[in-house]
Formats: structure tokens, sequence, C-alpha cells
């Protein structure tokens, strides 16, 4: 059995890498726009060779897209144009309205399984593919009853080989969640590094004395435009919604601390506290 | 020689055993505002005994203050008041404006160093205290010029063999950089722990969608409101001026959003991106 990822960054390096190491595939090969990170690919072993989207349509009894999120849709077209009925087709992106949309009447679609693995670093490109990524983290399989049996099963249990607790649902479900859980966490990060760049002109002293927390909250912050932006405006309806209620709930504290609400700030923290309950 | 902690949360609490681990005094008590909590510290062993402010002052060489900064000037105070030429104090609060300031004119003000140990975590109470929790972080002194010489020179001694770089500021220095660094990160990880509790009210997806992202970025909201208010409280002036730019950091950010403006998002993440350079 053999496998073609495209896309051969953080989250397509690392997978390639798992198809691997859990030997589910004899022969894991790799697609990547970029010839330096196809190069790459090949020095760190993510993939056996380079090959193109024909060698791939050929050989391959699964296509892994992993690319951002604002190409998916088409390379997914153009691949079920293709594809035949022994092979399957998966992607692993953030977003899955806008994908699920664009195959929903394709001839096709049961060949596609849409998949988000819930995880990630701020690190990317090949060097940061890692052995074992995904263990423990769970994964959205989105509109599973529109693929084929065989290709769903197919993809589960690649997820279980990897350790990873299946979740099903909705396109729209899938979006709006990880708009909270996750797209979020990256808005606020980039704007919080924006916001200490700009104020903070003595660099020297952010590198001294930045904390752990400082750190851990604009860690996200060094993540790679290219992938991030498409996922902003793939998710924008949801994004837009939940950066609102942020700048709302920024816009709170900050009126507590103009009045000196000591109270007010308690009451506020006590209840993000609650966080606590929910993440430990 | 003897030590007394006063407040044995997280930061107290470390320091106490730091003291006791690096053999720099003999003894070391505690003195601690809660029942509950001086209960808990004696068990852990992070103080030999729980004493009275009056004992602190009779047998300490040293007395470290380690409550919130809202206590701390008044209680300075009140020990200055009452210290003796060969006894010295410090405290290890988050701001230092407003302590340097009440103690200003204090005719015993040279027998105060007043420092900041640019450490915490996410926990508090004397369960959260660790052994060698300060080792590589920066401590910042503020005002040194208005230390006694040896009292100086023993806490630097203190925080030398702590493995702690030390950086001079004044005190208006210090709350501003740290408004930066440290206060803002803590804001805006609260805002968005009540976001999400806010708009997802499903916490059972919170629970299996987050990621390593969103636990990092909302970690701090964990936080003990009772140390946080009283910070963001006394360095007001200029947190609110760093959350102002954030709050419009963010603004820009949905508005591009709003705009589909790719381009731009992709060039303010390029820019945020630079925080990788100065952090790694």
């Amino acid at each position: 059995m053999k496998a073609t990822v495209i896309g051969l960054g953080l989250i397509g390096g690392s997978f390639a890498l798992s198809l691997k190491d859990k030997g589910l595939y004899d022969s894991v090969m790799g697609i990547e726009h970029s010839e330096k990170s196809a190069q790459r690919a090949l020095e760190l072993g993510l993939v056996e060779r380079i090959v193109s989207l024909d060698e791939a349509l050929s050989e391959s009894q699964l296509i892994v897209l992993a690319t951002p999120v604002d190409i998916i849709p088409t390379l997914a077209t153009k691949i079920l144009n293709r594809i035949r009925p022994d092979q399957i087709l998966m992607d692993m992106g953030s977003t899955k309205q806008e994908l699920c949309e664009i195959v929903m009447m394709h001839p096709n679609r049961s060949r596609l399984v849409a998949t988000h693995p819930m995880w990630g670093t701020e690190n990317s490109g090949p060097e940061a593919a890692q052995h074992d990524a995904f263990a423990g983290r769970t994964v959205v399989i989105c509109e599973s009853e529109l693929s084929d049996k065989d290709a769903l099963q197919q993809v589960e249990k690649i997820y279980n080989s990897l350790g990873m607790p299946i979740r099903y649902m909705s396109a729209e479900e899938q979006d709006t969640h990880c708009a909270y859980v996750s797209h979020i966490s990256h808005i606020t990060s980039f704007a919080l590094a924006l916001t200490v760049l700009e104020k903070e002109r003595e660099e020297e002293h952010i590198f001294d004395l930045a904390g752990g927390g400082f750190e851990s909250t604009v860690r996200l912050a060094k993540s790679l435009p290219q992938t991030w932006a498409p996922i902003f405006l793939q998710n924008k309806y949801n994004v837009l919604d939940v950066l609102r209620e942020h700048i709302h709930q920024l816009q709170i504290l900050r009126r507590m601390i103009e009045r000196d609400d000591r109270d007010g700030l308690l009451d506020a923290m006590k209840k993000a506290n609650k966080i606590r309950e929910i993440l430990d």
C-alpha cells in the first residue's frame, strides 16, 4: 500500500512520518510546491520520494491534503475528478465548511474523508515535522455520512492507530468550535506580539524580562502567516463573531481598571478561573 | 542566620524553599494570614515554623514580603518603623512605583531592597511552591541606590546563588516594562477565557477540541484573582496604555478579516513573527 502526502510542512510532514512509523503504508511519497522544502523533506526522511500528481494518482491508495486551507478545495476537486473507486482522498485542514461546500455535488464526493486533527505547534516547514505528533489529540471527522464506508473505515483505522480519539461533526459545527478553541487563540497571540513590538521599543527588555507567562501567550504569534491568514478568512463569520466578543471582554476589563473596580475585576477573574476545571 | 517570609503562596513558598535549599539561612520562618495555608506550608516543609511579626522582627536577619502587592506598601512601612540596622527587608512584588513612593521619605528606607523576580506559574497557594523555581529567570532590583550597601549586597548574593541575572531599573521603568511583558499577557488570557466560556456553552467541546495552542494562551487565566487584581490597579496607568494598544491591534486585524484583506493579514502576521527572533 502506498500513500502520498501533499504539503510537507508541520502537519503533512508529521503525518507522513506517522503513516510510516505505524507501518500503515509500505511507501509514503510526497508532493511539495516549494523545491527547497521538497529537498529538506527528502533529507529528513519524511517521505521516500517526491512525485508528481500524476504519479501520485496512479500509484497511491491514499492521498492526503495537508496544504494551506485556501488551496484545499480546488485541489480536492481536481483529485476527485480523476480518483479511482479504490483510492481514498483525505484532508487535514483547520476549516471544513468551504471544502465540504465545494465538493458537495461532486460525483466522487464519497471518496473524500474530511478531517481535522487538533494538533499543531508554532513551528512550520519540514523541519517542524515530528514523530508521534498526534498521539492523544482529538481528530474531527466532518460529514462522515457522505464518505464511502471503506474510505471512512480506513481513515478511522489510521487515526485510531495514531492514538487519536475521533469526534464526528457537521462542517458547520467544526468551524464554529474551532473558531473558539483554536483560531481566536492565534489572533490574540498575533495581536499581543504586535502590541508589545509596537510599544516596547527596547527589545532587550522584552528579552530580559519576558517570563514564562509572556512566552506562552505569544508563542502562537510565531506561526506561519501563509497557514493562518487563509484559515481566518475561510472561517470569517465565526472568527469575527468570537473576535467581537473577545474585544468586548477586554473593554469590560479595561473599564473596571479605569474605575478602580476591584470587586468587578475579582468577580470577572474568578469566572475566568473556571477554565481550569474544564481544561485540567 | 534566620529569615522570615511573609506570604507563603507560590512566590513566597518557593523563595522560602530556595533560601533553605541553598543553605543561605539556617532557619526559615513564615508569616501567613490564612490559617489553612499556614498549616499546609508547615506540612509541606516550606518553613520551619509559623511566627508572629514580633517574633520575626526580633529573630530574623532577613524579612521577605511576598504578599499581594496591595498589602506590600503598608506592611513595608510597619516593618521599617521597627527594623534594626542589622536587619534587611526585601519585597518580591510585581509592581514597584507605589511601594517606592510610599517608603520614599521613611528614615529607614535604606534597609529595604525592592525586587521583582520574573517568575511565576498559573498556580497558587503553598502547594504551588517549587524547589529551584527561580533559576535562570531575570530579577529586577529597583532604586538600588536608595538601599544600604550591605542590604543590597546580601540580596544580590541571594539572587546570584539562585542563578538569577539581575537588572537594575527605576521603579517607573520596571512598572512600564512589566505592563508589556507580563501584566498584559494575564489580561488577554483572562479575557480569552471569558470569551470562550461566554460563547462556547458546550463545555464538552472546549475540553475535546482544545489543542495545545488554546491551553497555552488561556493558561494564565487560571491565575489567582487576589494576586492579579491589585497588580492591574497599582500599575493602572501603564496597563491601560498597553491594553488600549492591544485592543487597537485586535481591531486592525478584525477590519482586515472583514475586508478579506489577505495581504494586510499576511503583512501584520509577518511583523508579529518577529517576536520569534526576540524570544528564541
